[in-house]
């Protein structure tokens, strides 16, 4: 996500720029032609008007849509935070003095690793996301390599080996990692180091461990209806495409008013129609590894920051940084 | 669920033909009469529009409404994926090792048997849905082949052919299964497998189960009420209906437009606010069985693997493909 | 409700038809009164359109929390579902074995009471409601009789004469029909039949039902605020009083247009505001015995059915059959 | 709250009668001065209603914010009537039965006395809200004599004179009585009358309680941000300060229509704007003991009277009447 | 927050002055061009309005998701004020009798020094805050003293020197200091002060605690997304920049009217819509020490008051009080 006040102008003037150049051109041919025919293929623009209005109202509705995505994403991962705490205290709380503190140490760095593969599964591509090539995400090198290193690389240092090779051929690696913690805390108490009760709010745990999770895959897995997002492009297309016609009118009729200025003037709305629509398709998937994205690496880093000073570990990573502005 | 980034510009056409067609007839009718009978039965065009803005409002809040609905089936089946990894979960890990291995294998198969008999069960036609013949669905042939097949081939795996045979005449199946899981695990209690700490925690996992069983029948049984539907459709017909004789208006005062152009310009408003009514209609039912579904056979699937790879079994059936951009 | 998929276009006229007569009656007024005085007593259109735009922000925010209360309403009868069930399996599965079938079936019952009382204290007629006398509902013969009957006739079945007659005096059976389950449960605690914790799990489903029945009450007793529905209605009154003035303004105007035109469009405009108005108003209370009122009835059957299939019992009712498109 | 259909028309008038004279008095000013200099300072009125259709943007949302602070008071009320029901069968049904009657009886007691004190404490007055004396609520009498005798006097039939004394001096008494509870609840603990099991279920109850007093408490102690309501009175005073300049335009261009028209016509677009504005002020803060006020008191004798009966006691008060159309 | 009733005419004139100068300063440039030029640059109208109804829908999807900011803010703090009442009944009335006082009061005290240390966390700048200097808020001196004095200051007295010391190096105060709560109280129950039903439940009160702490960081950390932000301000910025040309059209159009008015009038639409705009930019972020910010230290200062009166305490701090109408 964008981190200062503003983008600036020339930022959003350049990731819209299609839109203005082709908003430009569109206009200019239409121009181009009524000055060449001659022909009156003006379009009155009180009708048009209408139609913008309804569009309005479309892309209102869509960028709602969009923000309540992106918006419901952050408060899944808020509460991936809340409950990874609430389970590392419950984890070094709840046990009878005689369990090894390694133990402990065993299941907290297993929560870790849930965190970060959960981080990267969420990064797999979809057929209705943009998909830029990562390499191009130019103003964020370092998430370009943790992209590129992988999932493993970083879940490692948190498994046994032998746990990391029985994952490896299970279609979801999180879900099977919840798993084992249960199983883990069913064995503490079938051996007494929990009693039942505890035993039951661990688990009670690891299910909302399990319904972020899930929520989190609904986000990914569900994208903005298709149909709606089709719908919405296409009317947009239809307006703009007739405001050149209906500019024409006004300008055409008045006398001190030139034609030509049809041209700008045109682009300016068509861009603040497709600037208005486009916001709202670049905020539509929030994990889709892009700059608006909700920023789970930073989120997931701070978790390990919090469950480590728990352990009162040593080595602990440092909080991720803002890059040009960016922070992932 | 349709998954590519947008539907084609001549899939939008094809779906919303009838609107187009229609429009263009309607309108060229009224402009024939008026080249006929030469009588200006045009209309003004600016109380026209201050229709054309309540009639946008009243699609925006049905389509606002119908976006909800298909979202909150969306979230329940999300929530049927996580409860179902809880209750798993919850069965591998509480009872006592004695237990053996094959009665939790019995009660996780019979959770499978739950879920992919609520999906037939949201299959079946309401009076209100579009019902579309499921022979139809041309571009997913796979589905109406599962669809043909019903509900017994797909739970008859999951189930005692006893069970199955008890279950035959009772009005709503899901609900007798999970009363079926209830009595079960009741009676691990009173066979001393699982404490009564741990026989609460289960029923109240079955209770989460029973509130996503009915929250999906309730989407399923309650339609957007039908009062408000038809109001959309009747209020678009009106505005629909008067927009040739506004254009009329407007183009018979301009001389350099001629009047003729009506015809197309018509069809195009009023492909545009049908086209916005139809995509609220065809997304209020989210399990009609039609394109715009939500894809409860893929997320069944996902619960299947994701299940029995938690039992370590060795016929792991693969996910749903996508067929032709559909993902049901 | 209604079930079919659109009122027809008859049916939506039959039911507004005072908008459209008093919008035709008042026109004529208005045109006949010009037609005879030649005063030119026309108001400019763009101001009242301004006003038909706050008005159709408003008619909207109506809308929406009517449907808002209606949705509400069914999500609260689906929980009753839900909870039902959960009820019931509770009750079925975890007292020890010794305790005789026909406790637990006794305490069925009397939930199968709960539900029907609630039902008949729904349908109390309240001072904001359109209070149609009930055997007017002429396309729902068998709800009038339902209605009429009252609630004794349907609870009596699943009461003893003894608990029936001490309820009659007091101020809410639900309420106290509750009061006694809890007050059952907890003797079969004493009696050593249910222990502390499964006891604590069944009080916690009875608080869920109280808090049903609480939201159910909530929605029934406290109107969409009668300051809000009351500002709605004079101010479209005052736009559509205001429509033929400005209609006449456009029509006089323009030498093709005849001004006694604006009689039927007028009418069209008001018509096409009132009832977008209406429809809001007859969807506001969701349980005021109406043809649009959450369907109460056939849930509470349907609630019936799954218990007493879950008894295993013999006679068990048939559900509620749709009436001429209606389901109650 | 007021529980007719409607508020007639001629009380909409009196109530808004002020947006109505100045309305009048301020387009009389424009108009008189335009007669007497003669100068043309009228406005044109195209820009003025697209700060009309931002106005009705801006009172859309404020209306709508209201509506939602009236409508989650009423939700934290019938909370507060559910979880009383609740901890009263919990009180009367847990405890051992060597549990003297009236202990459980002066639990009950003390809660309804907590009830009564949350609701005098909801109605001191705040800077933001309208503080008309109460006196002058000439429509519900019994309400002023209720307001006028305070908290003691209700309070003091359900609480030993000891406790009262002891809570004179406290910030927060509700807050304080529901302390007592969970020490009273700890001892009955300490005593053996309940099991840690029901202590825990009650202490949770308890908890609940808490959350409904904090939420009324942040309903009346956060009022709709000053912020934004200033800012949509503002911009409802220049758009009104606008409409008279506009319409002379529009009337003075017209030769049919004649310029002191812009009077009456100014005063009802004022009116209409302002009537929006107003009714949603009137909303805002639903404890400022007001005619449209959340009606928790008779929402609170409800409660009184469902958990008496409980109690099985004689004397039942009765339920507050409507005075006037108005319930409190 | 402000707490009168409205913020003055003058007083909202002077915090949006900048929008009026620059509104004036830029349509004198363009009329006096105009004057010196005579070049007819102005644009036609409609279309210029259509843009300012896109601008006033984009606005209101603004506003609206600020004020859902605000009042999720609002909501989160109030539920620290319930969550602290429920957990400090739970120490005070769970414990054995044999659990000296001393002890309880020790974890009460640690609970504010959470209170206040998480206040003192919400207040550190961010990027995309206004960050006033916070000498400049020179209308709320109090809050400026307590600014400036930091965290320490006021956690020092509910904190042993020693725990104190502890927490200096850790990255999350807060969260490690509900991780000492969660210690203790296990601590408790290891030495069989409390049970492990007892402990399970404080757990659970801890995990609401930590929910709370999250929700409050997410509102802090994570800003309305910048792309929205920056597109309604880009946007507005196009819209306020057309209206001159737009008006310019026609007021030279017009005989009546002078274009000289097309500075006065333009400057108040521009106002108009960017005092809109600001409102939600001045909303967004609920805890930046700013005057419209949610009251923490007042709500903050409310639950030291309220707990120290459960300890019965003798030195109780007294409330905030209200500075030239603000509330902090």
């Amino acid at each position: 996500m964008y981190v200062k006040r503003y983008y600036s102008f020339w930022m959003t003037i350049r990731w819209s720029k299609y839109s203005l150049i082709y908003g430009v051109l569109y206009s200019s041919v239409i121009i181009i032609l009524y000055e060449i025919t001659k022909i009156p293929f003006s379009l009155p623009w009180e009708p048009i008007s209408v139609i913008g209005i309804a569009v309005a109202f479309f892309l209102g509705f869509k960028n709602n849509s969009s923000y309540d995505r992106t918006w419901e994403a952050r408060k899944i991962w808020g509460a991936i935070v809340n409950d990874s705490r609430i389970f590392a205290t419950g984890i070094l709380s709840f046990p009878n003095s005689d369990l090894p503190f390694e133990s402990k140490r065993k299941i907290v760095h297993r929560h870790l690793a849930w965190v970060l593969a959960l981080k990267h599964t969420m990064r797999r591509e979809k057929t209705w996301e943009h998909n830029l090539p990562v390499h191009k995400l130019q103003f964020i090198p370092r998430f370009i390599k943790e992209y590129s290193d992988g999932m493993n690389v970083e879940i490692e240092k948190y498994l046994s080996q032998e746990e990391l090779e029985n994952l490896k051929n299970l279609s979801n690696i999180p879900s099977q990692l919840l798993k084992n913690q249960s199983n883990e805390i069913g064995l503490l108490n079938k051996q007494q180091f929990i009693s039942d009760h505890k035993l039951v709010r661990l688990h009670e745990i690891v299910g909302d461990l399990y319904a972020n999770q899930g929520m989190s895959e609904r986000i990914k897995n569900f994208p903005f209806p298709r149909q709606y997002a089709s719908t919405g492009l296409w009317i947009t297309y239809i307006f703009c495409g007739l405001i050149p016609f209906g500019l024409l009118d006004i300008f055409a009729e008045s006398s001190a008013l030139h034609y030509w200025l049809t041209i700008p003037f045109s682009a300016i709305i068509i861009w603040t129609f497709f600037v208005v629509d486009r916001i709202g398709d670049y905020s539509e998937n929030p994990f889709e590894g892009g700059y608006n994205d909700v920023p789970i690496s930073s989120i997931s880093r701070a978790i390990e920051i919090d469950l480590l000073e728990m352990l009162e570990e040593e080595n602990i990573p440092a909080p991720y940084e803002i890059e040009n502005g960016f922070l992932m």
